[in-house]
């Protein structure tokens, strides 16, 4: 890990060690690191100078000046974050530590298209600014989140099979003609892992979340970041081959897959055969909380069936904790139910015996957040603000050498 | 990862950069780091005083004297490895850089216990060394892999299934009694993951190794680091439910385990049901090679069911490599085709298009260079040598405060 990391002495590590709050002052900081005081006289100044750092309160006490403390200046930055799904969508503007300053949910079908979608998406964006009376140059990042795999490095949709129209799109091409920001597309199911697991499991190493709405996509955060896989395509079990599904089409255009029996579409498909008003994913958890029998039933099996993938899911991951979330995960606890009883009965005790097992605590709220962690994450990494600094209009340059002791450290 | 990390201007850490040959002298240090003159000093002093670095050749030429370039001394240190199978194991001296210097395959039950397995090993470890010519003095560490889930943080067993009196027993402390060096325990399917992953394919960042011989394990490795799992459970897919085996008792005393019909033991129990002679997963590997065709079609089937447990395993993970080792790798290509047969019918494309698949390029040397790669990678950890540093006898203190130039970078 050593190997490919930025200089740890760059401006942007040290940017980090206050963000970690590991230090508070120059001198704490020369104290840390062993770095010259020239250095860090130079790196402060700088990432003082492009607004990464403030300084606060200097306590005048009977005993003399204290050092001022250096502290991020997180508040006047800006994050746009979208959780795009089939059907609805969730819009948010927050500031740069991750509070949410304004919010709203939209009906979005995700089919439309990304041209339609994402102009959608940029007039949301646009009242919520205003509602949050923020400028769009105050924005530091975008994060979107989308229902189909991403490749991560582009921004770009790779092969997804709900999303007709997506495939290669440009998104950062279209978004960088709204906002001057780095834009960060990525699978919803891991932005919602990553919002779980930061906002409400920080201790745990590694969680796994599964996304059960019109789709069935899952997502992996290991030590605190997302593992996206070799092509993007990590956590995409809702295409997994299940017995339970053999000889049964899917969206997808294969047979037999996990999607084609447990996912909000089969059931509201499966419901209406049976004379029931379902149309979607909502539509059947409705039918659940008003008590509908079929679809208590049809729920409790598709968490069963559910449950074999995760099952050998868990087998090889051993993760410390298992969270499902989705509309799904709002049909009280009828889905996780069914998912338990087949979990526990495939799995090998040692995979299970500290596994935590629940729904989102998050809610409808954990894409957007996950999308505002992972903006944060990546626009305040010690890679991107050296990046930042970079460009940034030249600090004054250092004074000439003077003499002094040479023991700095 | 930043914020748990040493402090990055540690000599541990400094040692590493010398390591990754992104400096060779104490100049380049300087420059490449910001470091103060003084702490480079002292931290370089700390390493070549403790064996950490030495130094070489200092070039005279015309125009003056060159720096003297600093080189990490693995030469001198010496790795003990054991990669302990259900029926055999293999074993090895190795050096610090991973060179083999002795080695040797024995017949080992694993299920003897470990006071008679382990009592066994140190004994050839000991004739090895002699070969080697090395004294036990040299060893800097030992590295065990044991086809079992382990806790690596105490380096005990948790729960194996086949190896009776194993479970929690003291390994560190029996190889105490024998040797001065840090003993790292690891399951073996996880070693052969970090060898094939380390030594063979570098340039991928996922690699998912699977081990068919008496048993079934796999070993995870994300950016050249082992993935254990929460309870050091992961990987454990042996016992993943599959339909073929429903019914079926397995070792573990559960029903319906991957193992009960795509172990090599239970091929050797299958074919000897047929009258062939077929104790263990070796001798079902020597009838596929005679051409025996029982032993040929229970084998590709064999491959098959494990291919649907792969194909999850692939959908969830995508990693950039599945590779097949143990035994059974060693069926001609007959197990490996009837694995591919069944992961590409049961996949979709964006996880397998670019999705390396092979068998093992170690062979039997993959669990022992993989312990080799985990004891270098710790020993020379920046954390682990800045712990060795702090019980090192103390190296001279600084010189006094002097005055010089303070742009010291």
């Amino acid at each position: 890990m050593t190997a490919d990391g930025p200089i740890s002495t760059s401006a942007g590590h040290i940017f980090n060690l206050f963000r970690e709050q590991r230090v508070q002052t120059r001198r704490e900081l020369i104290a840390l690191t062993g770095l010259a005081r020239s250095t860090v006289t130079q790196r402060v100044d700088a990432l003082l100078a492009a607004g990464f750092l403030r300084e606060e309160g200097v306590n005048e006490s009977a005993i003399g000046r204290r050092p001022k403390r250096l502290v991020p200046d997180y508040e006047p930055k800006t994050i746009l974050a979208a959780d795009l799904g089939a059907t609805h969508g969730r819009l948010a503007v927050l500031d740069g530590s991750g509070r949410i300053l304004a919010e709203t949910a939209v009906e979005s079908r995700i089919d439309n298209g990304p041209v339609e979608v994402l102009g959608r998406t940029v007039g949301h964006w646009k009242e919520l600014l205003h509602q949050a009376d923020r400028s769009a140059g105050s924005v530091c990042g975008l994060g979107l989140g989308v229902p189909g795999p991403v490749d991560v490095t582009t921004g770009r949709l790779t092969q997804p099979p709900i999303m007709p129209g997506w495939d290669a799109y440009p998104i950062r091409d279209f978004l960088a003609n709204y906002f001057d920001a780095a834009v960060f597309v990525e699978n919803d199911a891991n932005l919602m892992a990553l919002g779980e697991s930061l906002q409400v499991y920080p201790q745990l190493p590694s969680l796994l979340f599964v996304k059960v709405a019109t789709g069935i996509g899952a997502g992996l955060v290991l030590d605190g970041r997302i593992y996206d896989g070799f092509d993007g395509g990590a956590g995409d079990i809702g295409h997994a081959k299940v017995s339970a599904a053999e000889g049964k089409r899917c969206n997808c255009g294969a047979e037999g897959c996990l999607a084609a029996v447990s996912s909000g579409a089969a059931l509201a498909r499966q419901l209406a055969a049976k004379g029931h008003s379902a149309g979607s994913s909502r539509d059947v958890v409705r039918l659940v909380q008003e008590g509908n029998g079929d679809a208590i039933s049809a729920t409790r099996d598709a968490g069963r069936v559910l449950g074999e993938v995760l099952a050998t899911s868990v087998s090889l991951l051993n993760p410390a904790a298992l969270v499902l979330g989705g509309d799904m995960a709002l049909t009280y606890e009828h889905f996780l139910t069914g998912v338990r009883e087949v979990l526990y009965s495939r799995t090998q005790p040692l995979a299970i015996r500290r596994l935590h097992v629940g729904t989102s605590q998050l809610g409808d709220q954990a894409g957007i957040v996950g999308a505002a962690v992972l903006v944060r994450e990546q626009v305040f990494s010690a890679a991107a603000v050296d990046r930042a600094l970079a460009v940034a209009p030249q600090v004054p340059r250092q004074q000439p050498a003077r003499l002094t002791a040479a023991s700095d450290t």
